[in-house]
Parts: structure tokens; C-alpha cells; sequence
């Protein structure tokens, strides 16, 4: 790295005096402050600084139990290497990690306190004061301007916000990050009741904002010059079960366009990550649909293949959720990119209005679907959180149509994703609008509770299960009399009883 | 009525050839037809119409099973007198009628499918084609301009999109609803995707959109003179439980005022029927707010007092749902009301982008509430519908706090409303910031759930069932290891079933 090369992204003469080592950064936190990072999923998140921070407390140096805001999850650098230490003392919105995951379940060597959170929801909450008070935010940037103003890196999150509200704002000026991302970004900020306006934005390309993240200089503490690479998340393997799912649901979007409904060549996707996500995408490769948008909170491999493809047009989402090779790829040729992806606030991304004006149609992932259509994104046996429900409620229930996926069987057919009553509902009936497995999709559109159990168990459920699910709802129907939704309140969880008794929530023998 | 009164009310020339009878235009409606309906709750539905399908079924003259669209719930002339003669094959989104609740619940002569849904996407999701074509739009208005538009009456409903969707649309000018309510109305017309554009409005006083509704004369198959009164719902009597209620909920709003959060006196409130509703306005009346707001689906007797009394400015809602007595004192000095009362299309009262715009702070009431947050607006042991989510998702979703109210027992204490695990979910933990009842209230923003379940046992319910709640809280979180949200499934439903078994949720000697 040249001095020509530094003083390119490092552009505020005010704040030359403020650089300093990760170690000596770290000091600005205190212990029991609340952390805000920039990021999303582990894209565009602070590397240096809370490592430092990790091996303080390793070390033995200092004790510290930190509160800790993100976008959404956060690199290993942050969740898994604080979590592992205790440092995490409360947490939200979401995660990914399996060490943070454990300490929330009770596992840890400390508890977290942790509140899954709409994604979408989380600056404005955080603006109201529902948090409590933020000590120190710490941002990762691509560069500084002249003004100290931020050029975000590959996600944004709620970065401004952090800035905002934060006593002091920590920047690792992240030199691995590549400069020619400042452009990409679209950076919107919301006012606050009664002053909000209408969010200005009426189609998925349009730009609303600004590139930077304003940052007044006085309230940058630290400089931290940073050469960390990014650790991009594997890309899900294609698989049979996948494939399917994909092409039910492109069949789904197909009919919607043949029957004149809102079409997916009009309305923007919202595709999240995963095997089934990225099958979605090269399922649409295939298809004739043309001139593709997506309105996303992550962006992944897949959609980079339909723009080189010259499918789709253009993606704007909230962070690059590209695997090592897309990172790589994309990064290689950013400027064939430029225009084509925008990287906005997750207030933004996730928007309820913006949503809900595009018209976006969504497709996110559940964990377990009951017969009614109530659908569970979070939690093992309504007990234990998995990730979070993340943006999909942000999704569902203001996208146009509302698509949930799942393979209809886990653990080599064990556990049933149908089943008569979700141990935790994320997405309630009204939300939900068709669900697709590998074995065909339910439209549930205007259908009564009733009509949607026949549809789901006949289309949605794997054929082994179909026979105690249809005996779970006969005798429901039979036992209320017919009533809205039928349920026995001593039966409706059997299939996770089963499971738990016997390893499996089959029952052999039945019918 | 002269002659001169009903040519200022009926001022389309063209129109004058399609006046006939009641029971004429109800030949206009065929049997399979779906019938869409002006109106929300009671306030500004049909009636002649209605009637007279419902007279020509009753005497054996016709055979009708029809699917019935409206904006909320009707008045009995529809729904009871429909449902009772097993007229309704197919009904949304919402209802408050005991003989249709009946036949959706399976006790009717004829099944119904009864779909439940948000009301703030009804006039949406039927665009969008999602509840096939509309046949027939019966719409109930004060007068029609010389151009063939219409005058709502005390309620605007779905009205427009319904008008826009149906073949032929049968207009009821019915001439006891005051020719004074012209004016009082606030039609914005919301396109759909791709074109759609922001929604203008910024604050609840706004006007953004036309008096009436637009209506092609050629569309307009008929107009029946009518003269029925409306019939509103009784106010629900003032009880002690419900003050203390609202005492805890203006409670809260001067403690959120008192910390520098959003306060009541600049974000407008949501507020909807019922005695704990109309407790809270009185609280209110009392409290020293000023310059309150409204921003709401329905309008009760206690916004009148607060305009009245000063303590209000306006109030903006879909729906006049008054008592007669209300109604009736608005009605006789509707031009002290002029520009402080806008009802708007439901598209827009419930609209996501407006009540998150505005900072609407909404006050919901709950069935029951889990110890996690969690809350049941619409059926009885997850099974039997009572009314419907209604409006209560787009509010509590959207609005900048979401507070759920509930007596903390029912039926003389043999109910908790305070449960272990709710019986269905139609507000997931997400979107309930607080829990009130006479006991107190459960600030859960920022909480974890095990975090939330201490305070809502403690705070919110009844002192007779905090040993079992404890107990079983306690329990769960033994035998799952402190996981995120304790629950044995097998017991979760232990307060219902004892109920079954018992007729009371309560365990003697229990602790």
C-alpha cells in the first residue's frame, strides 16, 4: 500500500491525527457500553478493532459485557469471538453464528440476553430509544472524505444510525475492501416522526440518497487502518431437493404471469441465501422471464449469473452475501457492475412502504409450515432459536405475493416440515400466501384455514406424512365440529412428540 | 323528502332511467355471483338491497350461495340475515355478526369459507386478482354528482376498488343518512406496481384525494331511493377493569412523554372500539395531553368528547362506528366537525406506509397474550373465530409502539388472558412492545423473551394465576437448559386444557 495509494481513501486532513493502532481503539469501549457495528450478515462488518477487543478480554487484560447492535448478523470476528469469550451481555438483531447461537440457548459461558428483531424495523427502534443509549459505534469503510464522510463497504445496514446516535464512532478504514466500491452505495436517511416524508423511491434502481454515510468529524474518536479480508460465507451445494422447490416455485411465478396477475418480469424478487434461494436463481436463468429485478436485503451468487446473463437488469439490496468466489468475480470487474447493484440502508432495503409500493414478490425460507399456514422461520420446538425470523416478516407481509420454501422432510425424512400446529409462529395465516416444498406448491390465496390444510398436505407435505396429517385434521375437524381452524390442543404438537420419544415424528403402521 | 331535497342528492341526469325498487336491483345479483359491499362495520353498508336478496331467499322465490366482500366486518342486514339463510358461500375479511360467526365456526345451515385477513391489504389483494372477479358492487351513498360519482356515507371502506373490480355496481342513495356528510371524505385512489407512487399524506389532518368516489355512470346498473336508518353498536358500558386498564395505558404515554420518547401529543393514535377503548379516551380527556390526533380505522363516541373538549384536533378513520346516541349528536352539529373528522379509504387508514410514516402509536386488544409476548387476537383455543384479526396487523406491525390491552381474566377469573403458550398467533413476539392490564403494564421493547415472561407474569397477570405461570416458566426453563424461549410441549397448553376439564384455568392449590 503506497502513500498515494492511502491518501486516496483516506481524504480528511482533520482527521490524520486520529489514526491509531486496533489495540489502542479497542480502549474506547468500555465495559458494559452498547457496541453499534456496520454490516450485514458478515459483509462490511469491523474486523480489527473487535478482535483487539476479543484478545483484551482472552488475555486477561480487561473483563468486559458488552451490549452489541448489528444490521443483521456479523462476521466470526465479532459474534463467534465474543460470544466464545462472554462478551456478549445482550444482542440483537440477528445471528448466524454457532457460538453466539449456543449462548443464546444457554449454552455459552455466559447468557445472552438476545431480541430477534424485524430487520427493518431495527434503526428506527434504536432511534426511538428502545435500546437504550449507544456508546461507541464502529464502521468499517472503503474510504474517508474530505468532509470525514464514510464510503460504506460491502453492506450498509444501519450504519448511519450507528453514526447518529453513537457518542463516538470508531472507523476501520479497511484497505483489503476494494476503493472502487464508493458509487455502489445509496444512502437514505429517515427522518423521524412528525417530521418523515414519503421515501422517495419508486423502483428498484432508482437512487434516493447519497454515496457516503455523513459522519461529522468531531465524533470520529479513532482511525484504525485495517488490511483484513472478509470471511464470505460457502455457497450452499446445489441438490437435488433444491432444484425442485426451485422449479416449483418458477412454475408458480409462470402461472401468475399466464393468468395476468402481477408478474415477476414487472415486480422485483426478493431472494434470500441458501441452496434453495440460489436454485430459485438458476432456475430463472432457464426460464423465459426477462428483464429481472431483484429487491433484496442480501444479494448472492446467483443473481451476479442472471445479470452476466443479461436476465436481470439490475439488484439492490443491503449487503453483498456473496460467496469467496462471487466476492472475488464481482470485485473483478466492478465496473461492469456499477449501476447495476445498489447497496442501501436495511431501513431501506426492508422498508414496509418501499416493499409494499414495488410490489415485491417474496421468497424466504421457513423452517417448519402447518397445515393452516401459519409458518415458523426461528425456532426448534418453539424453544430454541435457530437464526432469527431476519427480514422476512419485513418481506412477507408487504410484498405482493408472499412465497415460503422448505424441504418438505429433514434429517433423511425424521422430521416432517408439515405439521398440524407450528411450535412458534413467525409469519402468522394471513401472511402467507403459497408455500412450496419439492413436492408441488399450495396457493393459498383466499382460501378459508380448512381449504388450505387439504391443499397443503395434498400438494406441500412428503407422501410418508400425508396419512397422519390428514388423520390429525379429520379428527380435528370431527372432534371441533367443523369450527375455523380445527385443533386438538392435546394432539396438535405429536409430531414433535413423536420426535422426541422416538427419533422420528413417523409413525409406522399408520392407516 | 320533496322533490327539491332529492334532486340535490341525485344531481346525474343520465342516472335518472335507473332508479327502480329494492327487489329489482336484487335480481341484478346472481346466484355463484361474488357481491362486494360499501361499508365498514355497521357504519355505511347497504341495506335495501341486502334486504330484499335476503326476503327473495327467505320466500323460496331464489337460491342464492353468493361470496361476499366488504371492508370490515357489515351490518346485520348482510351478514346476520345472509349467514342465516346460509346465503354466504364464501366471506372476507373480517366480522363481528353472531349468526355468521356461527356458520364459519360449523353451526350453520350452510358452511361458509371464511377467510381471514388484514384489513389494510383487502382492496389490494383483490386487485391483484387474488379473490377472482367481482360480479356485483352494492354501494350505499349520501348523494351522486352530476357526473355519476358518489357521496360515501359513514364509512368509505373498500368502496372505490370495489367499484373499480365489479361488472355493475347498484348504488343505494339512501336519504336518512345526512346529505351534510359531503365533504367529510378523503378517496385517494392507490395505483398499483409498477406505477404506484408514494402515498402523499404526512400528517392525519391531510387531505390527499377527492370527496367522492369515482364511478363510471355506465357502470351504474341501478339506484335504489332508500330510507333504512343505520344501526350502530350500543357503547360498551364503562367498568372498573376497563379504567384501570387505560389508567395503566395513559400511564405508560406520560412516562414515554416524561423519558423524551415519541409522545401522544405529537404522534397520532390508534384506538379502536370497545369499553377499554373508549376508558382510554376518557383517560385521556383527563390526563394533560394536548393537541392529540387521531389516526385510526373506527371512530368512537370518546373521540367526539376529546374534539369537544379541546383536547383533540381531528381524528382521521375509515368508519363512523358511533352509538346512536353519538352518531346522532355528531350528526346534528356535523359542520363544528367539518375538517376535523376525514374518513378515508381502509387502504389508507390501515396503510403500512402511513402508519409507520406517522408514528401512529396503536393500542390493540388481545384474547389472550403469552408470557413471551406473543399475542391471540382471533380464536378461541386456537380453533373457533370470533371476529378476525381486522386492522389490528396493519397497526401493531407498523406503528412506532404497539400496545396490546387485555382484561387479565375472563368469565370471573376462570380464564387467564395471560397463558403459557397462545392457542394461535396473529401478533408473533415481534410486534408487541406492551402488554397492559387492570394489573399493570409490560414494557418488552428491547427484552429478550425470557427477559419478557418475568415481566409479564409479575406485571400483567392476574395475582391468582402467577404461581401456575411461575411454575410453569420456571419448569420450562429447567428442562430446556435456559434455551431463548422455554417451552415443554406437552404442557404448553395446560391452562386450556384444565379449562376443558375443569371449566376453570385455575389449579387449587397450586404453591
Amino acid at each position: 500500500m503506497s502513500a498515494m495509494e492511502l491518501g486516496k481513501r483516506f481524504r480528511c486532513e482533520r482527521l490524520k491525527d486520529r489514526i491509531m493502532p486496533a489495540e489502542t481503539a479497542a480502549l474506547l469501549v468500555e465495559d458494559g457500553d452498547t457496541v453499534a457495528v456496520s454490516g450485514f450478515t458478515p459483509s462490511g462488518c469491523p474486523k480489527a478493532v473487535p478482535l483487539a477487543l476479543a484478545q483484551q478480554v482472552r488475555s486477561g487484560q480487561r473483563k468486559l459485557r458488552l451490549g452489541l447492535l448489528s444490521g443483521a448478523s456479523t462476521g466470526e470476528e465479532i459474534d463467534s469471538a465474543w460470544a466464545e469469550l462472554g462478551m456478549i451481555a445482550r444482542r440483537l438483531p440477528y445471528m448466524t453464528s454457532k457460538a453466539l447461537r449456543s449462548a443464546v440457548n444457554g449454552g455459552g459461558v455466559e447468557p445472552v440476553a438476545y431480541t430477534d428483531c424485524h430487520l427493518g424495523m431495527v434503526a428506527q427502534n434504536a432511534r426511538y430509544g428502545f435500546y437504550g443509549k449507544i456508546q461507541v459505534a464502529i464502521i468499517e469503510a472503503a474510504a474517508i472524505t474530505e468532509d470525514g464522510n464514510l464510503i460504506p463497504t460491502t453492506a450498509v445496514g444501519c450504519s448511519q444510525t450507528w453514526i447518529d446516535l453513537a457518542d463516538k464512532v470508531i472507523v476501520e478504514l479497511n484497505l483489503r475492501q476494494p476503493a472502487e466500491l464508493e458509487g455502489f452505495h445509496d444512502i437514505y436517511r429517515v427522518q423521524d416522526p412528525p417530521l418523515r416524508q414519503p421515501i422517495p423511491l419508486t423502483s428498484a434502481a432508482q437512487r434516493i440518497g447519497e454515496p457516503w454515510l455523513r459522519c461529522p468529524v468531531e465524533k470520529i474518536a479513532a482511525v484504525v487502518i485495517s488490511d483484513l479480508p472478509e470471511k464470505p460465507r460457502p455457497l450452499a451445494p446445489e441438490d437435488e431437493v433444491s432444484k425442485r422447490i426451485a422449479g416449483n416455485i418458477v412454475a408458480f411465478l409462470k402461472n401468475e404471469k399466464a393468468a395476468g396477475r402481477l408478474s415477476a418480469d414487472v415486480c422485483p424478487l426478493q431472494s434470500g441465501v441458501g441452496s434453495v434461494a440460489n436454485a430459485v436463481l438458476l432456475g430463472l436463468k432457464d426460464s423465459d422471464f426477462e428483464h429481472l429485478c431483484f429487491f433484496s436485503e442480501v444479494m448472492q451468487d446467483g443473481i451476479l449469473d442472471l445479470i452476466d446473463a443479461g436476465k436481470a437488469d439490475m439488484a439492490s439490496a443491503t449487503s453483498l452475501s456473496l460467496s469467496e468466489a462471487g466476492m472475488a468475480r464481482m470485485l473483478g470487474k466492478l465496473e461492469d457492475y456499477r449501476g447495476k447493484i445498489l447497496l442501501r440502508d436495511s431501513e431501506i432495503s426492508n422498508s414496509a412502504e418501499v416493499i409494499r409500493r414495488l410490489g415485491v414478490i417474496a421468497m424466504n425460507t421457513a423452517v417448519e409450515a402447518d397445515i393452516y399456514g401459519n409458518v415458523n422461520s426461528s425456532q426448534m420446538n418453539g424453544t430454541s432459536v435457530y437464526n432469527g425470523i431476519g427480514g422476512s416478516g419485513d418481506y412477507a407481509r408487504n410484498s405482493a405475493v408472499s412465497i415460503f420454501m422448505t424441504n418438505s422432510v429433514a434429517k433423511n425424512g425424521k422430521i416432517s416440515s408439515i405439521v398440524p400446529m407450528v411450535t412458534h409462529v413467525d409469519h402468522c395465516e394471513h401472511d402467507v400466501d403459497v408455500i412450496v416444498t419439492e413436492q408441488g406448491y399450495a396457493d393459498l390465496r383466499g382460501l378459508s384455514p380448512k381449504e388450505r390444510a387439504v391443499r397443503i398436505i395434498e400438494n406441500c407435505a412428503h407422501p410418508d406424512y400425508r396419512p397422519q396429517l390428514r388423520a390429525y385434521f379429520e379428527a380435528a375437524c370431527a372432534a371441533t365440529n367443523g369450527a375455523q381452524t380445527p385443533h386438538l390442543l392435546d394432539r396438535c404438537f405429536c409430531f414433535h412428540e413423536q420426535m422426541k420419544k422416538t427419533g422420528s415424528m413417523r409413525i409406522d403402521n399408520e392407516e
